[in-house]
C-alpha cells in the first residue's frame, strides 16, 4: 500500500461523513423553493474547500445561484488544472419510487456494488464526484505534493443547462483562466473496465403548451365540435418522428456528422450485450432510429424525446372534462456540429406548422447547449490515459456519451482549453432517477486516480 | 301573480339560504378523501326532505355512497312520479381559475344572468338543480295540492358513473316503482327559448397505462435507444382518429343510427351561430368529424376525447427524464344503439394493437352508460312540454344533447318507464369547469314550472 492508499484508508470514514453533510441538502436548482438550501450548499462547499487548505475562497454572486471559487497557486510559471463541478441536484420526484430518503444518504450493498454504495439524490451527480477532487486536493496540499496550480468552480446551476455561467466566467475569465479543465460528472463502463467520455451531446429543451378554449368545458356538450388540446399535443408529438424513428424537423439533421466506417467499426468493439441491456431496464424490445446500434442511437446520433406531458384531469376516477390547455416539455439531444440555437429554431417552426387553426401553441426554449469532442491527442487526455491505466491496472477505453454537459463547448470557446471528462460513475447508479447512488469503490478509485492525473499532466506540460 | 309566484317571493331568500348550506360541503365522489363529506351531505338532503314534509325518508345503504329516499303517496291508485338527482359533485380543480371559492357559495351578476347568479361546485349541477324540486314539492305540500304521489331519489355517485346504483334499484325495485321519472340535471337554450332535453348520449371511459423501462431513465444515456412511452402514447391517441376525425376503432360506427335527412334538417332549426359559438369559448375555429355540424358533432355523433394525460417530469424547469410510464383518461361519448361494453372491448382490442413491442399497456375501465332517446308521444314528454309553455309563455323545443347520465337508461329497463329531463341550467354554466354557477332566474323558473308538469301529468294520466 502506497502512501496515497494508506491517507486515504486512514480517513475513509470522514470521507464519507463529510460527503454525507452535502448530500443532506436538497439544493434542487429546477424548483425556487429551494434558493435557501442552494444557499447552504454553497455555503458547505466554500467551507470544504477552506478546510483542505485553498485559497481566494469566495462565493461569486451571478444572475441565479452563487459559483464557488478557491485555487492553490504554488508557482505561476506552471501549470494551471481547473476542476469544475456543480453542487445543485436534480429534482428526487417521484419521490414514492426511492426506497431509501432521498436526502438521507445510507449505504447499501447492490449486486454490481457488493462494497456499498451511498443512496441519495446527487451521491453521484455530481456531489460525490466532485468531492472526490476536494479530497483528492486534500491529500495533495496536506502531503505538499501539489505539482502544479490547481482552482475550483463548483457552480449550482447545472441541473437547469447553467443559465448564469456564460456570463460569469466571461467577467472573471482571468480568476479562472486554465490550461487544462478536469470534470467528473460523467461514467465509465464497469469498475473492472474504466473508460473515458470523448464526447458529448447537445441539448436543445422546450416546453410547448397548446391550449383549445379559453376553459376547461364538459365533454358531452362540446366534445365531438371542439378541437381537444390534449388530442392535438399528442397528434403533433406523433407526427415528430417518421416511421423510421427519424426525426421530421425539416432540416434537423442538415448539421449532423455521419461517422465514417471505420467510426462505427471502432464503437462496435466497445463490450455491449442488448439482451442485459434490455434486461437492465426490464423491457422486451429496443427502439430507435433506424440503421443504427444502440450504441450509436445513445452517443453519436440526435434524438427527441417528451420528458414530461400534463393536460386535463389527472386525479383519482374519471371526470368528462375536455380540457382547455394541454403541456408538454421537450428535449433533443444533439450531436457534433449541431448548433442548439438552431434547432431550437427548426423545431419551432416545424412544431407551430403542424397545430391546426382549432388551436393556439406557446413554445418556450429552456436551457441549449452543444455537443464537445475531446482530441485524444491533448495532453490532458494522455495524462488521465495514464492516470487511469496505473490505478485500475488496464487502460481506459475513448468513449463518447449521450449525456450533456452544456458548459463544456462554453469552455473550450472562453478559456481555448480542452475539458477532460474523468467520471467514475457507472450507468447503473440512477442519476436523475429515483435511488441514485454511487459506489464506495468508485468513490475512493476517483480520489485515488485524480492526483496522478496532475503528476502525469504537469510533466507532460513541462515536456509538451 | 298567482299563489305559486307568490310563495316563491315569500321564501325566496330562505330558499337561497337552504341551498347554500347544502353547496357548502364538498361532496366530491371522484376523490375517496371526501367520504365524511358525502356522508354530511346525505344526511342534510335527508334531513331537507323531511322538513318538507316527506315521509319514510331514509339513507339505503350500497356498497358506496348511500342513496337518499323519500315519499308521500297520497292515493295509490294515483300516479307516481319519481324525482332523481344527484348530491355529488364534480372535483373542484383548477382551483387556481375560481374567481371565488367553490365550496363558499356566492351571488354574483354575469352578462347572462343580469339578475344574479349562484357560484359554487354543484350550484347547477346537480345540487341546485334537484333542490327546485324540494321546493317545488314543499310548495305542493304545503298549499295541500299534491295532485299524485311522489318518491325521491337523490344519490351520490353520478359523477363517477353511478357503480352502486343498478344494484340499488334492483334490490328495491318496489320501493322505487314509479308512473314516470323527472330529472333536472340538463340544460336548455336560453331563459327566453326553454327546451327539453329529449336524447343523452352513453359513455365508455378507459384509462390507459403505457410503460417502457422499469424506471425513470436520464434521457442522455438510453434517449434515442429505448421507447420513451410518452411518445409511444401520443402517437396510439393520435391514431384514434383518422384524417377527418372520425374514430379509427375497428366496428366503432356498426351499430350508430345514422339521422335521416329529415331529422338533421328539424336539428338544423335551433337556433344556432358557429360565431357565437366560438366566441363564447375563444377559439378561432371549430373541429370534429367531416361531414357533420357543430350541433350534430355535439349530440348525436359518438365521440373519443382525452380528458387527461400525464407522465415524466411536470414540475418547474427543465428535467431530463425518459419516463417509465406515461397515462392517459379517455373517454367515448355514444349515441341509442351502441352499447358500452362492446365498445369499450373495441377499444381495448384496437388500442393493445396499436402498442410497440417495445412498450407494455395496461388498460381498466372505468364506468359506461348506453345512451337513451325520449318519446316526444309519452304523457310525460307532453306534460313537461305544457308545464314550460306555461311559464316561459313560450314552447320548448324538444333537444338531444351529447351528455350522458349513464343511468337513465338502466331506469328504462329496470322500470319500463320515461324519463323526463326537465333541464334549467344554460350550456354558459360552467358545469364541471372552474365558477360553476346556476341562474337566480333558472332556480326559482324552475320551482314555479315543476307544480305545472304534476297537474298536467296527473290529469294526462287519468285520460290516457
Amino acid at each position: 500500500m502506497n502512501t496515497l492508499q494508506k491517507y486515504i484508508e486512514t480517513h475513509r470514514n470522514r470521507f464519507v461523513e463529510e460527503l454525507f453533510d452535502l448530500l443532506r441538502t436538497p439544493s434542487i436548482s429546477a424548483d425556487s423553493d429551494y434558493k435557501p438550501q442552494i444557499a447552504k450548499t454553497a455555503k458547505q462547499v466554500a467551507s470544504a474547500l477552506e478546510k483542505i487548505g485553498c485559497d481566494h475562497v469566495q462565493e461569486i454572486q451571478t444572475q441565479g445561484n452563487p459559483v464557488v471559487y478557491a485555487d492553490k497557486i504554488i508557482d505561476t510559471k506552471l501549470p494551471t488544472v481547473l476542476v469544475y463541478g456543480h453542487y445543485d441536484v436534480q429534482p428526487a420526484d417521484p419521490l414514492d419510487l426511492w426506497e431509501s430518503e432521498p436526502f438521507e444518504p445510507t449505504i447499501k450493498n447492490t449486486l454490481i456494488h457488493p462494497e456499498g454504495a451511498i443512496f441519495a439524490r446527487g451521491a453521484c451527480d455530481d456531489k460525490g464526484q466532485f468531492f472526490m477532487h476536494v479530497k483528492a486536493i486534500e491529500y495533495l496540499i496536506t502531503t505538499n505534493q501539489l505539482p502544479c496550480n490547481i482552482k475550483f468552480m463548483v457552480e449550482g446551476e447545472e441541473e437547469i443547462g447553467s443559465p448564469s455561467l456564460e456570463a460569469t466566467i466571461k467577467e472573471y475569465k482571468e480568476l479562472f483562466k486554465n490550461d487544462v479543465i478536469l470534470i467528473s460528472d460523467t461514467g465509465m463502463i464497469s469498475n473492472t473496465q474504466p473508460s473515458i467520455t470523448t464526447g458529448l451531446r447537445g441539448l436543445s429543451y422546450v416546453e410547448v403548451e397548446v391550449t383549445g378554449p379559453n376553459r376547461d368545458l364538459h365533454s358531452g356538450f362540446y366534445g365531438g365540435a371542439v378541437a381537444n388540446p390534449i388530442n392535438i399535443l399528442s397528434k403533433m408529438i406523433a407526427e415528430l418522428h417518421d416511421e423510421n424513428n427519424k426525426i421530421t424537423i425539416p432540416g434537423f439533421y442538415d448539421d449532423v456528422l455521419e461517422l465514417s466506417e471505420t467510426d462505427r467499426e471502432e464503437m462496435a468493439k466497445a463490450p455491449f450485450d442488448q439482451q442485459t441491456y434490455n434486461k437492465s431496464i426490464a423491457i422486451s424490445k429496443e427502439a430507435g432510429e433506424k440503421g443504427y446500434s444502440t450504441l450509436e442511437r445513445s452517443s453519436v446520433r440526435p434524438t427527441l424525446d417528451v420528458n414530461g406531458i400534463w393536460g386535463g384531469y389527472i386525479g383519482k376516477g374519471a371526470k368528462t372534462v375536455l380540457p382547455s390547455k394541454a403541456y408538454a416539455k421537450i428535449s433533443m439531444r444533439l450531436v457534433a456540429n449541431q448548433d442548439p440555437d438552431k434547432i431550437t429554431e427548426l423545431f419551432t417552426r416545424h412544431f407551430l406548422s403542424l397545430a391546426p387553426e382549432s388551436v393556439t401553441v406557446k413554445i418556450t426554449p429552456h436551457h441549449g447547449g452543444k455537443a464537445y469532442l475531446t482530441p485524444l491527442d491533448s495532453i490532458g487526455y494522455q495524462a488521465a490515459h495514464k492516470a487511469y491505466s496505473q490505478t485500475f491496472k488496464t487502460p481506459p477505453i475513448p468513449q463518447p456519451s449521450g449525456g450533456s454537459i452544456p458548459i463544456v463547448s462554453l469552455f473550450n470557446d472562453v478559456f481555448g482549453s480542452h475539458t477532460i471528462l474523468m467520471g467514475f460513475g457507472l450507468n447503473t447508479d440512477a442519476i436523475h432517477s429515483p435511488n441514485e447512488h454511487f459506489g464506495l469503490f468508485n468513490f475512493f478509485k476517483g480520489i485515488e486516480t485524480i492526483p496522478y492525473f496532475y503528476q502525469h499532466f504537469t510533466e507532460l506540460y513541462k515536456n509538451s
